[in-house]
């Protein structure tokens, strides 16, 4: 497919971070997307193998975030705060991927409330349920997407008041800058929610869904990879409807009656896994979705997004084969 | 308090597996009981520094635990597997803690159907909200006392049919014996439901809250303790409830607003932390519980039961003090 | 290169414990290695999926392994334990790769006093520095790779008499087979060396250097990948000679002045990191190799060696590439 | 012992940190030391909860670590950084323990190079080895610790250029303050070495032992503890010497022939173990210790030195009965 095919071009800012060096990775990999500029405020100046020793001479040297937004590259991918996101100036006539939070909500209110600025003309980038259109492509986060593979297809099927999402996550979902709640004195051999009622990805999800779930995440002393463990009440078959929706994906994988996803199987890849379960004492619904919040939550979503905008492959350069110990 | 009071005796079964271990432990800081013998069939006839170098010679040898129900101790605590302790004839005028599940379901269809066989005169003891009775006490499943600290206060003020447990447990919960799901190749940067509907700890938490909850465990790569997220819908003051209901408690510790449990506070105690939240979006209320599933949630327990049974400070023996990192 | 290039065919004995199952996935990679025969004493009659979700209908089901071994296969892959292996008899005109370390140790009191049985003709294959000849290659042991990538090139230069070998494994080093050692509860939050003076790799190293060495191993709380720590007195530039050892290598990267290598950066890969550091107190030379024990420690030097003794591109189906954080 | 005697006062300069922490447990549990201040300039103001919620009304609110000072105590800990220990005013007629490193080295020249400033009248105090003298005392750093109970009693009988000391610790070690290096992403299923050949604590061993050696430590994903494991050549027994050196601590246990210490066995205590092996392929004997880097590896050190220095019981406040899992 890609012999024949003009390459494109990338730039990541924010390179440095977790997020923008698994993008990196992805597109280390990727047979139509060559990076063309390396954006780091930090590291500006320093070559590549400032970042990772794994990292050589091919790759340009890390530049002023500026300059890689200016570098003219076909595709941005913008893996930058909050705040740092939602001041970019996107160039025309490119794609520009988010992996920040800033442009997911489009309600005014919420936005502002939640992220301090008013939403644009993004759009929502979940390639399996909800198909990102035009150049301005908002990624979902890492918990968003866990729980939205996991209800999405029964959204229409489930008693709204009833849902309950408990997540759990490692700690590279909090990015690479440390803080207290990273340091591994205080992850290792621990375990606890965080932001109870208030963490900023339960409104994404509700925005998705059309109701409100209760959202509760908690952190692993786990270094990457994140499991979503959701409870629905619902009348209709759920897994059939989780069937259907992921029939012929190469990135999630419905598993069989009886097996639970596992995170360590879907760490470092671009995939998630789904478990479908009911609860005989109560007649509840379970459905499990596993996945790597640098990978299917972060990076590897953001370049299938890419490649959903672009027109390539959807899964070019992802992390999807192989079976690791 | 101790100085005039006569020593009681106490003897271990199954004392080399963790929980048997973990009941040596707090029985060694025990200022009224004394360990007399020590079952083990894998040990009898070694030394008690056969289990641990760190125990010496001031503890009598093994002995099958046969032998050590025979001793004629006061107290007699059963460390052993379900199927062992469902079969031990409980020695006359002497209380005897069953650390296994078999005889905590009371209603005869449950305890067959869950333990496969008829349950007997023993009493629950979880001695904040069911205070055990007579002799024989059946001391509660990990995973139970973790839902029933978070849930007990509340079982009259909650919607039965909303009731969700989602719990995380450490390694440890599932014993010494090797297994493939406690390999730490299987265990470390994993995590993943199991047993999901159909865990021995759903019953025991239905029969003392009166109604059945949606229970589902995880397994954590941590070495021991345990939290539980409980979702419930209820009109009722939850933190009030549960304030009341722990007022004074030396072991369970209802904290402050905005503060979350941590399982790194637990564990290696036999102290919980109870944490309430309001989810504003749904109105959920969250009431998450953690613990150390060997000592509030084992051995912890089973001399707080036996401290009860005893007529001794409930709380002798048992590792409470402290603010270890 | 390989799409005028005739497929090849493999064989995997003992494809369901950790090594087989990463040689399934280095193979699952490979341009020029077709998988048909899965052995597996214990899965015989599977599909493949049973062994893992990942997996699905292309692969054949499991054989028996005396199935495997007859297939027919241009290379078979022995992933078996030392007696299983050392039992085998080879089919003519097939490369042979031995994972167990039944085959490593040529002379006979050696290797009947380490593995009870006589050495036959196989040859060791550590590509970088003992090019494996022949159809019959023992593949060398995780630890004794790691020692020998850090002092084979000094071998010459060195005193013997001084070298101590520190080294760090995680726990896949010692099988899937779930013992005691392995638990999760004892290796989580521990470490501690193990086999003192009594590893079998130990002679292996003594065998490839010309010269026994201090060897001590420990169990970290890791699932996978491997630290050696070398200490050695030289008086010739020890980065020297390992830069020119390694230069070109894709699989081996000797670290710049001052940094040291790092297990996770090696972790899931193929690939080796060396560091040379000199302790200015006491003159020594500090050699540190990191290497993933189930990558270049077993399945990904297993690929290698067959590679080699084919005539393919040497890392072809290796994990090399990539910058995952 | 203690019914009868007056009851002493300490004060906690740094009490938030880690070894401030540990500290503050030990005093809780000290049957002859009232906490009367606790020091911490960040915390100024805020009652003791605020440092950890398992922490009570009956102890005072912190105050600035210069009040703590003043506050007139009989034992001071400060538990601070070099540069603010080294700037203390010690109070006269009071017992210093000064926990960072900053007054252990008594040559100008190193104690200069290392810690930029020269050395005051301060004694090492480690008390089976070292015994403490006068007022002021440094507590020694926990590698050297580590490296001193293994090698001390072994000083005069190795051959000096041939002593290797290869430690593992666990990330508590440097302290609670955030940075790259403790971040949970980078420590978890990682291990790697760290100031090969500049570690301050290499200059400490080499003052007490009288002979400098090659000491190189590395990070574990381990959230306290550490082992040091020692390679000499002596033509002693070592055994016999490290068996004398102990014989009758409560503190220091040699382990029987064959067994090797494990980090989980001494975390969360005061105490350490030793294992001796000989490798026979070398003649190189091989002393590991364990301890807990904030446990006799500082505070309970800190504590056993005040006690030393007050006339107390020598274990008075340590942990170090129990047999956890």
């Amino acid at each position: 497919m890609h012999n024949i095919q003009e390459m494109r071009t990338a730039a990541i800012l924010g390179a440095s971070g977790y997020s923008g060096q698994e993008t990196l990775d992805r597109l280390l990999r990727h047979p139509g997307l060559e990076v063309v500029a390396l954006g780091s405020d930090s590291l500006a100046g320093a070559p590549a193998s400032a970042l990772d020793v794994r990292l050589n001479g091919s790759l340009p040297r890390f530049v002023p975030n500026e300059d890689a937004l200016a570098a003219g590259a076909d595709v941005v991918f913008l893996c930058l705060g909050n705040e740092r996101a939602a001041a970019i100036e996107p160039p025309a006539h490119t794609v520009v991927i988010d992996l920040s939070g800033a442009h997911r909500l489009v309600d005014p209110d919420s936005a502002r409330s939640w992220y301090a600025h008013a939403p644009g003309a993004w759009s929502y980038g979940l390639p399996e349920l909800y198909a990102p259109e035009g150049n301005l492509i908002a990624n979902p986060g890492c918990y968003a997407t866990a729980a939205l593979l996991a209800l999405g297809p029964l959204a229409d099927a489930v008693e709204p008041a009833s849902v309950v999402v408990d997540a759990k996550s490692g700690v590279s979902g909090a990015g690479r800058e440390p803080k207290a709640s990273s340091h591994a004195g205080f992850v290792l051999e621990n375990v606890s929610p965080y932001a109870v009622g208030a963490h900023r990805h339960a409104p994404e999800i509700a925005q998705q869904l059309g109701f409100p779930v209760c959202f509760v995440p908690h952190l692993l002393p786990v270094r990457r990879g994140l499991l979503a463990t959701c409870y629905v009440q619902t009348g209709s078959d759920a897994r059939e409807l989780l069937e259907d929706a992921y029939a012929g994906s190469g990135i999630v994988r419905v598993l069989p009656e009886g097996t639970a996803p596992e995170l360590a199987r879907v760490q470092g890849t671009d995939g998630a896994e789904i478990g479908v379960f009911a609860d005989g004492a109560t007649g509840t619904t379970i459905v499990v979705c596993a996945l790597d919040n640098l990978g299917k939550g972060a990076a590897g979503q953001a370049v299938q997004n890419a490649n959903v905008a672009l027109g390539l492959d959807e899964t070019a350069g992802l992390r999807l084969a192989g079976v690791l110990v």
